[in-house]
């Protein structure tokens, strides 16, 4: 079911949130018209593509609906059920990332242990509360980002009530994702290494590439994220949060879609996270990921008990006219993700300097 | 009347086509979504965005009812008669570039004269069809554009009946063009001097910065573009054709809008034409012009007698993995601009190879 008027094929994605939305941005220069599952006509995506449908992910006959008139279905998050997905499947649609891949960015448990299967460094963690000694980090199986779903559980604390696994309380040096995308023919290409800086759960900000890892840990990153592409059979684009230990690397966290860590790659790399999925999903050629620029650096705008967009988005062009603003579209709320900010540039404490400026006035700080 | 769920100004386009599609996925990035007026529903930006009046341009009705939701109204084209953008002017929208500049947009003998009266060099030209020495230069006061609207004329040969102007042929060393935003208040940035390679009349590539060109006649294009923008008011993105000729520069054309000799800018440039037109007609800041890398080259696709973009596009992926593919959303047909493709690198014969590779894959050459 190629668009009638170009003869391309017809990208469906699962979710109306700011992943749609840089997707379709990222679809449009490939002559695409990215098609929205939304849940709500407010939806970040929803307000900027043509061909959406609202319904909720998880509601069966909602997502068949909208599978019937796409080529290939991904997804902007994972929370599709396993059974909706493999339905889905049955009933004829293209859909990648598959279930049995994604299975393990839905589930803590499995992806611990396959990934130890595997021989991939993990941290120490365990299905039983009494199997390490606390103070450790009790995680949810299903459901957690974004810092809920995890907790840190002192020796008196209670545990919450939910399917739990049980970890370490690694020693981090650095916290680093890795990006790869993976075509349904094998294909793999991963960007470089970043480092990511979390605060409260939350991805803050990014470097690309990452600016204090050895040459072998990257080498190492890149190996880790090809071979969970290739032995998960991921399809797209997959992030690898990892943690830089004392020890050497270890996986923290799967996504099997574009990823928080990757908007970087917009302006930074030749070939952005979104356009890559979508080529990968259709498994068009992967485009080259190398970056731009010395320095990228990304910085999240999370809203502040002051932000007023329309006021302050021409003071923070005023401030920064380096930066690259993203805007997804959304209401100001406390602690919401609302956009983010880009800089390029040789030198990393002034590039950062900039992205962080622009976001300080687009908060509305003082 | 800002969007109601992002409280952000409402810019509305008049004109469906690849300029309105790329401004509106420049527009996404700054939280907005481009309105647009089309003349039909299957428009290169009809088909990618939500917001869509299908009209005539020069249909008071349908654009007086388009304007009615926008804060501010602007142009993918120039075929908006002045009566038409007067009537909504007095009716209350802010339109921009508003009529008074636009004029020399759309009439070439008022754009000659008031370049004359300004000091800018011209051409030498006339009204009358024995004012110069023939072979001359016959252009259509009105319309013309990519070619259409322009006569070599010889000495036996008759004239087209149409409104024309006279023109001498220069002896062109290089075709330039430079890009330059105006703000309401004023505020006026210029991106660097692009050489451009035209073909029977039709751009067919850019250059950017421009490679042969010495900075003394770099500087003196800014100035000849910060004084137009300025000395006719224009509001938004204006582009200079010039020629570099034995004695000089020489204004060939203007264009109030985004246009072809700026697409390598989405790459290319800190901040795009897209954006930074949105930016000028809301007033807003202006965005730093820098180029990204050496050299950018940007190449129309021009249809072929067997372009097929559903098998040549990832065709063109695979031999340039570095080439940044638009493609605005058009069947294809012989001659007709279905897309450009856009390189960065520090060589530029390395760099231009890689997009005109891409390109010839895409026309389906052999």
């Amino acid at each position: 079911m190629p668009d009638p008027v170009t003869g391309l094929p017809v990208v469906g994605m699962i979710g109306g949130g700011q992943l749609s939305r840089m997707t379709h941005q990222a679809a449009i220069a490939l002559g695409l018209s990215l098609r929205v599952l939304a849940d709500a006509p407010t939806d970040g995506a929803a307000l900027v593509t043509p061909d959406v449908e609202v319904g909720a992910a998880d509601d069966p006959a909602a997502v068949a609906a909208f599978a019937k008139s796409c080529d290939v279905v991904t997804f902007d998050h994972e929370h599709v059920p396993q059974d909706v997905i493999r339905e889905l499947v049955s009933a004829g649609a293209t859909v990648y990332p598959g279930a049995d891949a994604l299975r393990y960015a839905q589930d803590k448990r499995a992806m611990r242990q396959k990934l130890s299967e595997l021989g991939i460094a993990v941290p120490r963690w365990s299905n039983d509360p009494d199997g390490l000694p606390r103070p450790y980090v009790a995680k949810a199986v299903r459901g957690g980002y974004d810092g809920r779903g995890v907790w840190f559980i002192g020796p008196g604390d209670e545990l919450p009530d939910t399917d739990l696994i049980f970890e370490e309380r690694v020693a981090i040096v650095h916290e680093l994702a890795i990006q790869v995308a993976r075509t349904p023919s094998g294909k793999v290409r991963c960007w470089p290494v970043v480092e990511t800086v979390q605060k409260a759960g939350i991805c803050v900000e990014v470097v690309a590439p990452a600016p204090r890892l050895s040459t072998s840990l990257a080498a190492q990153a890149e190996e880790i994220a090809t071979t969970i592409a290739t032995e998960l059979g991921v399809v797209g684009v997959l992030a690898v949060e990892l943690f830089e230990a004392p020890n050497g690397l270890l996986v923290n966290e799967l996504a099997m879609r574009p990823h928080n860590s990757g908007h970087w790659s917009i302006e930074g790399s030749t070939t952005s996270q979104f356009e890559q999925h979508v080529r990968a999903v259709l498994d068009w050629p992967l485009g080259d990921t190398r970056p731009r620029a010395r320095s990228t650096v990304m910085v999240n705008l999370l809203g502040g008990p002051h932000t007023d967009l329309a006021n302050s988005l021409p003071a923070a062009m005023a401030e920064s006219p380096t930066a690259s603003i993203h805007l997804y579209g959304k209401g100001a709320r406390p602690g919401r993700k609302l956009g983010h900010v880009t800089t390029l540039g040789d030198d990393l404490v002034e590039t950062r300097d900039r992205a962080r400026r622009a976001v300080a006035v687009l908060r509305g700080e003082d």
